[in-house]
């Protein structure tokens, strides 16, 4: 089991203050995430900036694209990103569409999906998923439960590389011990702390304690 | 049965090419849509910039949102939109964070949707959907049949608002005949005419003689 990734999903509002929390933790993680918010408050512009700040970074477009797979894919290449994000209910030709024009294409799973779904985009040659607890959801009282544990340990099995976010913070980490997750995406947890940097590493030292034995 | 109204899809990859666009057919059209690749590409600069110009057009930012519904709603509220659409995937808080902060949200039906959902959308205070052809499927072969249709009537008997889109050509609204469509919403067969004022000016004509008896 190899050791799962950082990556830091800024979700601000603004470029400038997207630039402002890159700066402070871009040392500490693996993945730099434009958030769905940012891409539709100020478009490909912050994965422009990031790439140009950061070139060694892997950047990911979180822009959860339903349709128009290929054009909106080219775009996000174009400005810098490395993966960019599709919703679990594009339809397979979507997401075929958009992996023809990214190194790497994200499944947002969210609502409904099933697996018999995921053997299609698999099919299709996608092998990274993102299993989400919507951040509504999370502020309406959801949580990380036995449910979520088995479908993506299921999904691991599959041969997916399973991203995890949503409301995960330093001590949500243990419940997926023993879960090859590939990433896992961390907001507002390390945003918010009183050093991003520190709230960062706190994280990295989290995972090489559980996963790193 | 009221006439439905004409929408146009600013699907452009540019702020400057979607406002040639607007400038050419806005007089033609009810609905000014920010589609998902501009608002992608350009986030909420094309709602500000066609909110100073058209005052008096309901703007619909088609952001497809999947989460984080009540702050995505207030960007594209700031930016002047009147309604901005949510993904059928999100949950249903993502909607009702979405409501609490847009005149009107619109529900983009993608993939495996079900009426039971749509229920429960309804009970959420939700009352309008798209109901679509992904891009990527009609060109993989995909059109317009009787079990959309059936699925459209469904919805317009439960009491929604249907807008509908997705390849529509001005042969294409026949099919619709009979049916309570809230909206047509077309892009590429108004922007790509010679004329793209006198290619709103037929649709809107068509509507009138099949709608308006």
């Amino acid at each position: 089991m190899s050791l799962p990734k950082l990556q830091i999903a800024l979700d601000n509002n603004t470029l400038s203050e997207a630039l402002q929390s890159a700066s402070m933790v871009a040392d500490a993680v693996d993945i730099i995430e434009v958030g769905t918010i940012l891409c539709v408050a100020e478009g490909m512009e912050p994965v422009r900036c990031l790439r140009s700040l950061y070139p060694n970074k892997v950047i990911v477009a979180d822009t959860k694209c339903a349709d128009a797979g290929g054009t909106v894919a080219r775009n996000c290449r174009t400005a810098g990103a490395n993966w960019m994000t599709v919703i679990c209910s594009a339809t397979v030709p979507t997401m075929k569409a958009a992996l023809t024009e990214m190194e790497d294409i994200q499944v947002e799973l969210y609502g409904n999906w099933t697996f018999e779904e995921a053997k299609l985009w698999q099919g299709a040659g996608l092998n990274q998923v993102v299993y989400h607890q919507s951040r509504d959801a999370l502020v309406a009282g959801e949580t990380w439960g036995e449910k979520d544990l088995n479908k993506i340990r299921k999904l691991t099995e599959m041969g997916f590389k399973v991203s995890v976010t949503g409301g995960l913070e330093l001590e949500t980490l243990e419940l997926f011990k023993g879960i090859d997750v590939f990433t896992f995406i961390a907001g507002r947890s390390i945003r918010d702390a009183a050093s991003p940097f520190e709230g960062a590493m706190k994280f990295k030292a989290e995972i090489n304690r559980i996963w790193g034995e």
